[in-house]
């Protein structure tokens, strides 16, 4: 059965509406009818080649919210009609060191939601830029915000689990002060997620317009990051560093703040290398510098489960499908707070 | 009272005797007669003024072993005749957060032995290459080894230290995989004390001719780290790489090779940076590239304690005061195993 999407036929072109084609549905498959998606920036990149190994035709959306229109024989964790979500994960090996103890974000076999392997047509799996989608339930979540609030969940699919993830892993919770750095579609869902774990929370942003904005969103402290003096009060205080911005630049100003045995872990993988963080910073006061990517499918729900508990979504502007490509635009320029979610109803009428 | 020392009276003199002067003893001082004091690669960068700062005449020296020969009225932990030692940091706040739970060396006014600002003359402190020292006793080490392997010991105080500090954070022990990269002052140590915690012992060499010696050293794998098949052999299964190497080199080769959440933690600061680590390396597995400085003044007498008791000193070549310089030459061909130390006993005759 045909459904519509919308998808990149190639690198240097622009989305467009296409028909696209979803696998039979298997014994523990759960089909969904997709009521949002979100766009995360890795779309673009995707979309665009900017990464190696796109392949044509391309169907972003890794942030996708929905209702369960039909489930296989075997299927036991969720019903037709309930809220669900997929992020990032739609399949991995299963029975690995990290499958087992629902890492899968780290299996080494774990399938995206887009652009890898699948013996699904056409050969690569397809996002959530669609009507629909077929996913094996292991890798399907339970929504439990009120309605009301779905689109406004889809972001947390990626963005939400990316940023809680690393807070989890290191234990933040009160006492704590932990720096978020970004005030974008990741850092301004972990700003939510530190002051929701009760951290205080020290907001870094290269904008002193995001000021006002990043206090709204749960911050103690905003600080400009260009601001050599209000840096500099923050010395060797940090617990910990949220640093959610891809595009290279200085680390070492943000390891200085950094108290002993203070951690700051990276989210976002920049196109081009930072530069080379200085050791002197490492050794000093046995600090780390990190890595997260994503989270496990449990910790996912753990997260989906939180922050209906503390009614956490992320902020969103809602487009529809025949403005991906401009939105597209204005990620680029910063100009979206901040993120845009697809709503997926206006892909029957899409040009 | 004038005391023979060695040191440099220019960065670009070559070390030579020289008369110095200590402290009078104050109420918790403690005068050790020095017996031994090893050569750290960090008294050739200090003492040739490749490190910024350095204050001429400059003695060396952090690898202090010898005999107390007084003690202050209010010094309860040595007594006279007891064996001591000194490593790294003679002094520090004494009340910080850092030196309340005895991480000295992270003390932001801690003292180093040599080349830091003092009240005594000359106005910054000298180091072991000396007849004598005078210490307060918070910073004076017992040692449990037996008097004949003493000289031996003196690595263990900066060395020993170096390497044991982060074996025991990041709690290496048995069922771990454990890599040391480099074979040198610190390596080798670092290789007996992975060992004697109970850990596989990986060992990383340039050198194809170190694979016995490493081997010998408690060694279980040797790799040639410029082979790149031997190194893929090792892909993604350590749980901890102790990385003692100060010349910058690709440390994305030895990253890929930690498993999920391993740590890289590195003990040398390179003069030059090290190429960028990939920020790839660290998200896809959650790695962490750390660093870590010495260790505290208790866990450097615990360190002492865990090596008497299994039976670890370093591997030395010992030497007289005169051989300094040419050792200073051979160290900077790698030509040593694994350290030099001086027999301080020579300086009341060298020329």
């Amino acid at each position: 059965m045909m459904i519509k999407a919308y998808g990149a036929p190639a690198g240097d072109k622009p989305l467009e509406p296409m028909d696209i084609t979803r696998r039979a549905m298997g014994a523990q498959d759960v089909q969904i009818d997709i009521a949002y998606c979100g766009i995360c920036h890795s779309d673009l990149h995707q979309a665009r080649a900017e990464w190696a190994g796109t392949h044509f035709p391309c169907v972003p959306g890794h942030e996708i919210v929905g209702r369960v229109a039909s489930v296989g024989t075997q299927v036991t964790n969720v019903q037709v009609g309930d809220l669900v979500g997929v992020g990032c994960i739609v399949d991995s090996c299963q029975h690995c060191e990290e499958c087992d103890v629902g890492q899968e974000n780290y299996c080494d076999a774990m399938i995206g939601t887009y652009n890898f392997p699948t013996p699904d047509a056409p050969g690569w799996t397809l996002g959530g830029y669609a009507q629909q989608i077929v996913v094996n339930e292991r890798y399907v979540l339970r929504i439990r915000h009120p309605e009301s609030q779905l689109a406004a969940v889809a972001p947390l699919l990626c963005a939400g689990i990316t940023t809680y993830s690393p807070l989890r892993h290191w234990n933040i919770g009160p006492g704590q002060k932990v720096g978020v750095v970004g005030i974008g579609g990741l850092g301004h869902v972990g700003i939510k997620l530190a002051h929701a774990m009760g951290a205080h929370v020290v907001a870094f942003t290269t904008s002193d317009s995001k000021r006002e904005a990043a206090k709204a969103l749960g911050a103690d402290d905003v600080v400009v990051s260009r601001n050599a003096s209000e840096m500099a009060e923050h010395t060797a205080s940090l617990d910990f560093i949220l640093n959610t911005v891809a595009a290279p630049h200085d680390l070492d100003a943000f390891m200085a703040l950094l108290k002993r045995d203070g951690t700051m872990t990276l989210v976002g993988v920049p196109a081009e290398a930072h530069p080379s963080p200085q050791v002197f910073h490492l050794v000093s006061k046995r600090r780390t510098l990190a890595g997260s990517m994503i989270g496990g499918i449990p910790e996912t729900q753990e997260m989906l489960d939180f922050c209906a508990k503390h009614d956490i979504v992320a902020d969103i502007e809602l487009i529809s499908a025949d403005q991906i490509n401009a939105s597209y635009e204005r990620m680029l320029r910063g100009d979206v707070k901040y993120r845009f979610v697809i709503d997926n109803g206006t892909l029957s009428t899409a040009s």
